[in-house]
């Protein structure tokens, strides 16, 4: 498109914006409005894109990293025809696909759910990394940032990971509108300010008048034609530009025009030019994914091995058998064992450095990509990057987390380092997997069905050796569980997972000797819970006492109440969880403090049958 | 102390390092060892501390953000004469007080919890502004950082802020040892790498071989007479230095020494150096704190009010009856309505923009110098900090945080936007304190009872208005719940919380009309629960249905267990909460169609009734 015609099609999106928001009645044109010219060049001009196959491996790729901004791109996508004026206007009402924010739950032209700001570069660094090293495509990602947004530490984890990685496949836009929700930024129209930063990441940088559509144009083909560098072009623009009442005003952040018929009228009236987007250029299948037999390791039983070493291993085996699965850690490899896979598969292993948004980002966009990531580091950490795990429910992203030194079993690293509330963080993601394996074998199997499950799949593992109690061909399936000691005379259910199933079983024979027979569930599916044999066990004992490294909120204890929550007859529950804060000390003292080792199962168990609470 | 005594002294700080970790068999030696020459200057020539005064307000701060070298740390002590050398070899013991990671809670002279990286520098961000802003006293931040966890986000949110708040009384001290944990970091010893990235954020920077005890000496000395910027000094260091054999050595990250008495005598053997820390400057007392009467806002019944509107006109109030409450906001201060306490205490506030993790840390820092700070933000966005909440409860530290905007009552802003998972996070804080008020009375009295709890205080706020149900004396004591309707015939309990309350009146009246009788409970303070109500309720109805705008993992149908782990019978417990992915709607739409509304409460007591599930 020529000048004059980019010019129109810039203020058909503001027109747009402001229709949607006006009949939405909330959203945010006046952020929409700053980016209209960037997003019209954009899309006019250096797009390449085909809204019929938005899986077409040529594909450039999109991201709104100000979310909020939503009216701006479903403009653009009616102005390329992938949506009718008609359906614009159901943006933000009940069943519209066009939500206030984007996700590409409802859109397939989105590539991951935005509106917590500072997400969507990081996730562009990892769609980036996908076609530099790994589809080996030509695509282009362009990520359409705030100004405001440049405050989250992740989009600098993002800047340091592309520079250091010279994507140059990657271009930032950053929409310098210099006035955020409730007023000025820091560093209000200050280009250079935002300049200096990405330059000192490594970043190729562009200032540019964001309202001037030749301008953009330009910038864009220096973006394109850079080598070796990502691009950061920063443009000058005005909040609300192209309506004299609001632009560059505070106090109307997120608020539809008051007057959205003058508003309209003076942008010069509704439009309806049609955008020809370029085809992307052929490109080869997006990537041949060798589905062959995965030979998993196996272990004998009564071997030592701690779970962080089985995953290890079974994560490099499960590469080896499927050339869709990669692997991100957070430089802690050689702790998570992700090392196991990385030496294996240094094409499709991605070293994070100390950056976990970034490592969950980075496996976001992989796995928009179609790749199947495993993302390690401590389970402790991974609380880093709860926003971004819950950002990649809501995108409906297919990711595997595995959390390694879990609970107060670790011993003398002290509680920094302990991973006791991952459970419930992850528990409390909708449509989540979460396991707790307890030995080597149990871990290997949950790891290799991790891959084929939908959403966030969290595996945690242990940082000491534990006996293999499992045969290599038993079966593990997602929403199970293991009844490892079981008479017909049990007083009460010891429900535990992963290093509480070892003490679990230690405790029930000590009550064994004292005429005391309980049963023992390895509860390695903490999330879909067993809910057949737990309620099995509540109709035999009676008394469930679950068993967990982890805080008393939110795990173990709180996941088998939801095998009871239909409105059935609820069993007595017990729990013995951590609930006080650990120190250093060896893992046996840990796990005797915090009063979940086998001899204060045995002492709670006992107390049970003394108190006749238990029959 | 002159070049060859911080030579020896030096020397003796790596040897108790060595002797330290290998009396616990773990630890960080090496990681001690490279920043020995640091942390000897340091201590002799520059820290102003009175050890036997910790909380003097002329102390200078010292925070040890790389926290594993807490060798290092404790063996400065020794030499301080803080610690004696039979404490130092109980380093990471049962009991100790020195454990892994060095902790507030059980040393004195630790400003916040470490351990997790990049958390160091973000809390001395926050206590430099106390210094600056607040204490308006000269004592000086001194934060020892690593350089793997420059990689860290959280560290550049650190940078921008103090950077742009000219905190000229802080300097990072950055032991560039090249090697991370598993190998080389991005930049090794290219100091000019990260000296580009602190000057780009507005800092001003030294370079310095960090063996060098002269030049160690003066960069001190150039860091504490910069003004107007914060210093940022990059020592180029070998970790494992003055052992020759793991000089500089990669997979030596957190091993104690193979030949620790090779390598004590390489060092010169153990000494007893004793430094006389030079003492602070006479300060003024810390701060003067107006304790005098709250005159908390009050609301007729009936009155129509969103209780994020309650909390900023109740922290206002707080504010002006406490002189030591301070207020931090990320950048959403006209949503969360922190703009009130802004407004009429700008010398108090602090405006974080979007960067949850900074907010988070600096009012841990805050905290840490008295202060009782109020930090608040959708509580979709705590989750960026959950982390930082994590290692806050570790710290002990007493802060506030508010999450506005929670749940699916939000409506038309969408998933990204709804806090559904923060009373899950929030629960899983060790000893922490988690309130969701129903109405603008509870609201600000919960505020304003907040401010003199231990540990971590949260509370939710939600975005539309409701009406005041309760008089503006009634009191809400943490742990407490209100019965709202009661009647000897209920049949069962509705246990709500925040938005659902009023749904649950609507429900229960209806049901009434139909011969229903249930009893409503306000379940406000959600950690800890009222069990004696929950109890009485159980015993007199049976059953208890659980309705909140929440997952269904983790949050007010989790909590209501609290009342019942201890073996006693469990009621019936059926729970109404979030189990699809939002879209946009009207809240009202958006509340039914997660079905939590009046009327799918209603539906799910009548099918309790119907199926005989309840008497």
């Amino acid at each position: 498109m020529n000048t004059g015609e980019l010019v129109e099609l810039a203020q058909q999106l503001r027109v747009d914006s402001v229709r949607a928001s006006a009949a939405a009645g909330s959203g945010h044109p006046t952020s929409s409005m700053s980016a209209a010219d960037l997003m019209a060049v954009l899309l006019a001009n250096h797009f390449r894109y085909d809204f019929d196959r938005p899986a077409h491996p040529g594909n450039d790729r999109f991201v709104l990293s100000k979310g909020h901004a939503s009216p701006l791109l479903y403009a653009a996508y009616k102005a390329a025809g992938a949506v009718d004026d008609e359906e614009l206007l159901t943006f933000r009402k009940l069943d519209s696909r066009l939500e206030g924010h984007p996700t590409p739950r409802k859109l397939p032209w989105v590539e991951t759910a935005t509106g917590s700001l500072g997400q969507g570069l990081p996730v562009g660094v990892g769609i980036a990394l996908s076609g530099k090293r790994l589809d080996r495509s030509d695509y282009r990602v362009w990520v359409l940032c705030g100004d405001s947004e440049l405050a989250e530490g992740s989009i600098w984890e993002a800047a340091e990971h592309a520079g250091h990685e010279h994507l140059d496949n990657l271009t930032a836009i950053v929409d310098v509108n210099r006035l955020g929700q409730r007023g000025p930024t820091r560093h209000g129209h200050d280009l250079d300010a935002y300049a200096r930063r990405f330059q000192a990441f490594g970043w190729h940088t562009v200032e540019v008048d964001g309202h001037d559509v030749d301008a953009i144009d330009r910038a864009y083909g220096e973006a394109a034609s850079t080598k070796g560098q990502p691009t950061a072009i920063l443009a000058r623009t005005l909040k609300g530009k192209g309506v004299a009442d609001i632009e560059d005003r505070e106090g109307l952040h997120g608020k539809p025009l008051k007057n959205a018929d003058d508003a309209i009228e003076e942008l010069g009236g509704v439009r309806d030019l049609r955008v020809q987007v370029q085809d992307p250029p052929a490109a080869r299948i997006l990537h041949a994914v060798r589905a062959g037999h995965v030979d998993l390791p196996r272990w004998d039983t009564g071997e030592e091995v701690a779970t962080r070493d089985a995953y290890g291993q079974a994560l490099a085996a499960l590469g080896t058998g499927r050339g869709d699965v990669v692997a991100l850690d957070g430089e802690v490899g050689d702790s998570t064992r992700t090392e196991y896979f990385a030496k294996e598969h240094a094409d499709r292993y991605f070293e994070c450095y100390i950056a976990e948004q970034q490592m969950v980002a980075a496996a976001v966009g992989l796995a928009a990509r179609g790749w199947v990531p495993y993302a390690g580091t401590f389970a402790a950490f991974l609380t880093r990057a709860y926003d971004f795990v819950r950002m990649a429910s809501i995108s409906g992203a297919g990711i595997n987390l595995v959390g390694s030194h879990a609970g107060v079993a670790i011993g003398q690293d002290g509680p920094s380092q302990m991973g006791l509330e991952d459970l419930a963080m992850m528990r409390a993601i909708h449509g989540s997997t979460v396991l707790y394996p307890c030995d080597a074998n149990q871990t290997a199997r949950l790891i290799a069905q991790m891959a084929d499950l939908e959403g966030i799949r969290y595996l945690r593992t242990g940082r000491g050796e534990s006996p293999v109690i499992y045969g290599a061909d038993e079966e593990f399936p997602i929403g199970g569980s293991k009844v490892l000691r079981f008479s017909q005379s049990d007083r009460l259910t010891l429900v535990a997972a992963g290093v509480t199933v070892h003490e679990a079983l230690k405790a029930a024979e000590a009550l064994e000797q004292e005429g005391i027979r309980v049963r023992v569930v390895d509860l390695y599916s903490v999330k879909p819970v067993d809910r057949a044999t737990l309620r099995q066990a509540a109709e035999d004992t009676g008394c469930l006492l679950t068993v967990e490294d982890h805080r008393e909120e939110g795990g173990l204890g709180d996941a088998v109440l939801d095998a009871f929550t239909d409105g059935r007859p609820v069993p007595r529950l017990v729990r013995l969880a951590v609930r006080t804060m650990p120190g250093s000390a060896s893992p046996e003292e840990s796990l005797h403090a915090a009063g979940i080792d086998a001899e204060s199962i045995a002492a709670a168990a006992r107390l049970l049958v003394e108190q006749a609470i238990v029959p």
